[in-house]
């Protein structure tokens, strides 16, 4: 049976970001499939009572240089938190969504991260969701108005519960079968259960 | 001038002890001297209003898992949460103080530590106590008492506000010169930063 590594996100969450630019080489050296599965972040931490650590003032100082520290060590360019922050991700998570419907969650997923935390767009505006959806290779009228549809809302919203009901209590999570992993620094533990499974 | 590794811990930290097993090889290869700094753990949650990991239900169960997988990726004995937990550390930290007083820090620590995480011991428990002053080559009786002395009992409120003073917000927490990194899962980072003083 195939290897399977569940990678759920939010474009929200910078840990999420780091993770991104790790999680397809790491499925690519283990030889498992990768899911991409958008989730909504602010519902997981609604439903389980956790906060954002960004919440508490004395942590706050310190995930900033924590971010651009996995930066360096990542070999990634210089994090940079958007203007608007945290994120207003519900309308790109809901686009991503639509591009994992036409094979393009990969690029889309990089572009929006990109455009989030490196170059500090704010994911909030229509106008960066169809340059986005462009990047990504998709049609931007037709994928935005596609990505307002009960049933993609639904789909976040489901991805989201189910998450939760597995565990889940912030992002990035991973599954391999129905062992939880939490944030982007247990990525080497995953890798640890990929070459185990 | 000598690159320094300061480590501060507290012996009710299951993930401090994660750490206590990796600093001395840490600093061994990348040629740092290695300063054992003990804190307590309590104290700073209460400076800083922040919380432990375990008092958010939907973390609880996700938090045994993680500190086993850890414990399996260190290649360390299988981790045994302390039937008294959260441990109850101010003597063994204070103890801590007087091993290092003696140049006996390390094994104290080792000692201390794998008799919580390990035996699942009650660090509470003074006959305990008086087995690990042994154990770490200390005169038992002695050194208990200089433990209860104001002279140890202030210097480990010391270690505690210097290190909330430096941004501490829990443990464990790394400082290479005012860089600091929380948590065993960062020691990858220290390193690096090890690496390029």
């Amino acid at each position: 049976m195939a290897k399977t590594l569940e990678f759920f996100f939010d474009y929200a969450s910078p840990y999420s970001y780091l993770a991104s630019e790790q999680v397809e080489a790491l499925a690519e050296r283990t030889g498992a499939e990768l899911r991409w599965r958008l989730f909504l972040l602010g519902a997981v931490f609604k439903a389980t009572g956790n906060v954002p650590p960004i919440s508490n003032p004395s942590k706050a100082g310190y995930l900033g240089k924590d971010l651009l520290d996995w930066c360096r060590y990542q070999g990634l360019p210089e994090l940079r938190m958007p203007e608007a922050f945290p994120v207003n991700s519900l309308k790109a998570d809901r686009l991503g969504l639509v591009a994992a419907e036409q094979g393009r969650i990969a690029a889309f997923s990089h572009a929006t991260y990109r455009a989030a935390f490196v170059e500090g767009k704010d994911l909030g505006d229509p106008k960066v969701l169809q340059e986005l959806a462009r990047a990504a290779g998709l049609e931007p009228e037709a994928a935005l108005a596609r990505s307002e549809t009960q049933e993609i809302k639904d789909a976040l919203r489901r991805n989201t519960e189910e998450a939760v009901s597995r565990g889940a209590f912030g992002a990035p999570t991973f599954f391999v079968g129905e062992d939880m992993y939490f944030g982007n620094d247990r990525l080497v533990l995953v890798e640890r259960a990929l070459r185990a499974a």
